[in-house]
């Protein structure tokens, strides 16, 4: 998250200007040896999946998931309160940890710029968090287009499998954001292969990113590369990459990205960060193996998933925490007086107007998120993540609202002081944690068929009126059920404006029906996308692309990323 | 080199039994310490380039080039042969470096294999080098693809430069064999940007890698970045990447991929790997900053360059060691019975039969290379590398051939036996080089026209009766000349079975004239590509794909690999 202040920093500044532990010092605090790690630079390792057996704990850790309101298009500072909590946690003595989803590399180039927390709750070293890290994304990116490659290959050699080249569903991708590539005929030439229409996604996009980020070893990784659906025969049966054996090298080539990455925020508490689905198509959190390593090794966890409850949360309960067992005990949800105000109906320019009858207006997005949570059987606390330009009387109201409502409210501010600006927060979380009565559940269950989901979800989650399926949507479940597919559960690709499909009906949208236009089935991750409006799986640059004030030094010293 | 033996250990066998030496250690083999080396895994490590600074050193190492005698399809084991030769120099005290390519990862799934050397005369961890290694490539990649995206997006955000979108000549790359992307049509759909042809290449033909082994430091190589000719406008001018304003960020992104990479033989010689660009459109070499750090920390530098010495040794004399000042020593000819039968006329499925005639024959191919390397000023010593099915007749019948003609020469049997099969060779080299009372020279002067320097080139190495330019090339030599890019270095693009441009015409070839079909300005890399023949820039993938025959079980020990 950025923030439009004048504070006088920036985050790649206070990101350089660090002094960072070595990272076996990291990696002790966790009750890591060097045996366990793998070095990548002095500053990041990964952890070696084999540490898991090598230091068996009884005692788990406890998993706090960091949500949020539905956001602005600006961000409301997840990644930042996520850190600054396990920053502020660690000041109060508990043995806190974050795990965190890798970012892309792409988006900093474009508009976005990068994710690893901002202001005094980073993730360090920023840049290399934000640029190659440690290759997780290349070596995904390089699967996903080995795949592409021998299916080519495939068509050109004698189609022995006979797919119908007009029915492949498995695309290429790039960690860039690069609109050229989203629609594109490739084997022209007329001996480069079969001339047919395709395209390249985002590497955050790729099943495989979401794959890797749901199985816990090698052996369960190349059996869910193997399930992937590449297309369709002439005679319309699926395909799946274990027609072509093709997951072996696949696998191979994740050798290392399998393993997660440890490194450090400011205040050298430790962060796992490892992975980054998209949370539209794909569901949004980091890897399984992560959590679970943190879990192990540490006593309190904190993770965030992408987007607002509805989307994140929803996803992290009912297709992560499912997956791995994982039973979390309880929920921040960030809220920020910007998107109160936002959610309240102001426009984007005068958010930093004070306005207290909009955030009254806006409360009532947050209290949807709430239900969520507490639908999911969960404790929470409410994160107001404080931004320079909030007066002291919208603060004050915020908390007055969620005063009348019951809810436990801190103030953060851990971009500008970092973890002693979480203190309030890691208190009352772990109060929540320690005093809950409450048990999770997913809030919907595997049994049913996929209409029957997919209306729990945008009934009980989004409060939709209904649901309706075009006709192609409706021929695709009909397909998923008859080929076996109907026991997975469902992803939603929605917008993260709004708890309808329309990113403009902001605040607590009601009487809006959903409309489910495609079920695109991700087996390998084991679940089944249910795209409803328009989602982008690969952007492009804006008119003036960060790249082009991005520099680096002759000391090496980068400049212009943020 | 891949060896058609009853060797019963595979090289990936030999490889993973291999005990490595912490890198650490082999680090300070070489003077280096902690400080100067950034950790990749255990095993692996970049040497900051300022550690150049750190340890100066008056005296300078002793640069031995390996080339070859014209290969057959095969392959000669010139990488065997380097490796062996650096293990064999440090048998008989002589601290030595190897200063190797780094691997393309594309190849590995098709036919061709790895490239780490063979048998016992490795460099380990042979996995990691053929796959994604310390990551340069990849960054490479995304450098290329940042830079195309850029371009997109100008010619769809208003394209204020006015490029012509028929008139760009900067592709896209992956490290992939992908041949449906060689020629593709990419912004379809009607509003994914201007809709042109354009086409992949892979990684290892990018641009960016001839830069990145030909400069020095950061700003050096963000200099060359902006010198790249990315295209021309609707008035027919050039446009570089500086008027797009992204060689900063293309460097930022290139930050950790420009420093070497230090990893070891099997018999624990320093071996430094960095860089691996085309032979054919590129010059061939690995970074000329792994060379002279090699040269600045190891007392024999054991390099190599691609193909024979018509392409990979002409292009090191001329271009690399031009570019860097380098004074190569001594130069080993690789020569083996096969090829010297293949050039003798032997059918490929013949080439296990005993056949003296036929070396005879190709003796003169040999011959040849010779002329080349005497014409640079060098001393040599011809390196017979055996192979199993070799008689001993017919290796008794080449080293008489030398003999006749004064040619030192040793037989090498390092894939077999690792440095102690490199003994005779490694001190007939030292000989060479403490005997030598020739000096080193490029072989063709820079000052004349472009025209003089690519005759130069084909009547004087390749020994051409001329040269025949196309339209196409004529109309490129006068553009460039036009440009001011007349000064700059030939790099030639010409099949590596052949003197000629025609790779059946085998042995010695006479009598041919040189095609030369165009001129393609490689502006940052500071050299003019120039093609004859067919070149590929992006290779496919064979019917039987080494991808399919890949694995990795579950405690990441991979096979398949070679």
């Amino acid at each position: 998250m950025k923030r439009e202040t004048d504070v006088v920093r920036s985050d790649i500044e206070i990101a350089q200007s660090a002094q960072l532990l070595p990272i076996r010092e990291v990696a002790e605090k966790l009750g890591l040896t060097e045996q366990d790690i793998i070095p990548y630079g002095r500053d990041k390792a990964k952890i070696d999946l084999a540490a898991r057996e090598r230091h068996p704990r009884t005692a788990t850790g406890k998993l706090v998931l960091v949500t949020a309101m539905s956001p602005t298009p600006a961000g409301e500072g997840k990644s930042t309160v996520t850190i600054g909590l396990a920053q502020a946690l660690n000041r109060i003595g508990k043995r806190a940890v974050a795990a965190l989803r890798e970012p892309s590399l792409g988006p900093n180039f474009g508009l976005k710029g990068g994710a690893a927390g901002g202001g005094y709750s980073q993730v360090v070293p920023m840049e290399d968090i934000n640029l190659h890290f440690t290759g997780d994304f290349h070596a995904i990116t390089t699967a996903h287009n080995l795949l592409a490659a021998v299916i080519d290959n495939h068509l050109y050699q004698g189609n022995a499998l006979q797919l119908d080249p007009n029915r492949m569903v498995w695309k290429r991708v790039l960690d860039m954001n690069d609109r050229a590539l989203r629609q594109i005929v490739i084997g022209l030439g007329g001996k480069n292969g079969v001339t047919r229409e395709s395209g390249f996604d985002i590497t955050v996009a790729s099943e495989i990113m979401a794959i890797l980020c749901l199985v816990e070893d090698l052996t369960e990784l190349k059996e869910a590369l193997g399930r992937i659906l590449i297309g369709y025969t002439y005679d319309k049966n699926p395909v799946y990459v274990k027609d072509l054996h093709v997951e072996g090298a696949m696998a191979a080539v994740l050798k290392h990205a399998i393993h997660p990455n440890l490194v450090q925020t400011l205040e050298g508490t430790p962060a796992l960060i490892h992975g980054g689905p998209f949370a539209n198509i794909a569901h949004g959190c980091n890897s399984l193996t992560a959590t679970k390593m943190a879990l192990q090794f540490g006593e309190y966890v904190v993770t965030e998933a992408g987007f607002g409850a509805d989307l994140g949360a929803e996803k992290f309960f009912d297709i992560k925490c499912r997956k791995g067992n994982l039973q979390p005990e309880a929920v921040v949800l960030v809220a920020t007086v910007r998107a109160l105000k936002y959610h309240g109906g102001v426009s984007r320019k005068d958010l930093n107007i004070e306005n207290l009858d909009a955030i009254a207006r806006g409360f009532a997005n947050l209290l949807h998120h709430v239900r969520i949570v507490e639908r999911a059987g969960l404790p929470f606390v409410v994160a107001l993540n404080h931004f320079t330009m909030d007066t002291q009387e919208e603060l004050d109201f915020v908390r007055t609202l969620c005063k009348e409502h019951g809810f436990p409210v801190a103030l953060t501010d851990v971009f500008a002081e970092g973890g002693a600006g979480g203190i309030e927060l890691a208190e009352k979380v772990v109060y929540a944690v320690e005093h809950s009565t409450q048990t999770f559940h997913p809030i919907y269950d595997l049994q049913g068929s996929i209409r029957d989901k997919i209306e729990a979800i945008c009934k009980d989650v989004y409060e939709a009126d209904g649901v309706v399926f075009t006709d192609e949507a409706r021929r695709q479940m009909i397909d998923c059920e008859k080929h076996g597919w109907g026991g997975l559960p469902i992803c939603m690709a929605k917008t993260q404006y709004s708890f309808s499909d329309n990113p403009k009906a902001i605040g607590d949208a009601k009487g809006f029906v959903i409309t489910v236009r495609e079920i695109r089935p991700s087996l390998g991750a084991g679940f089944l996308v249910c795209l409803t409006g328009d989602i982008m799986t690969m952007p492009g640059l804006p008119k003036e692309p960060t790249a082009l004030k991005i520099d680096i030094n002759d000391e090496g010293n980068i400049t212009g990323l943020f």
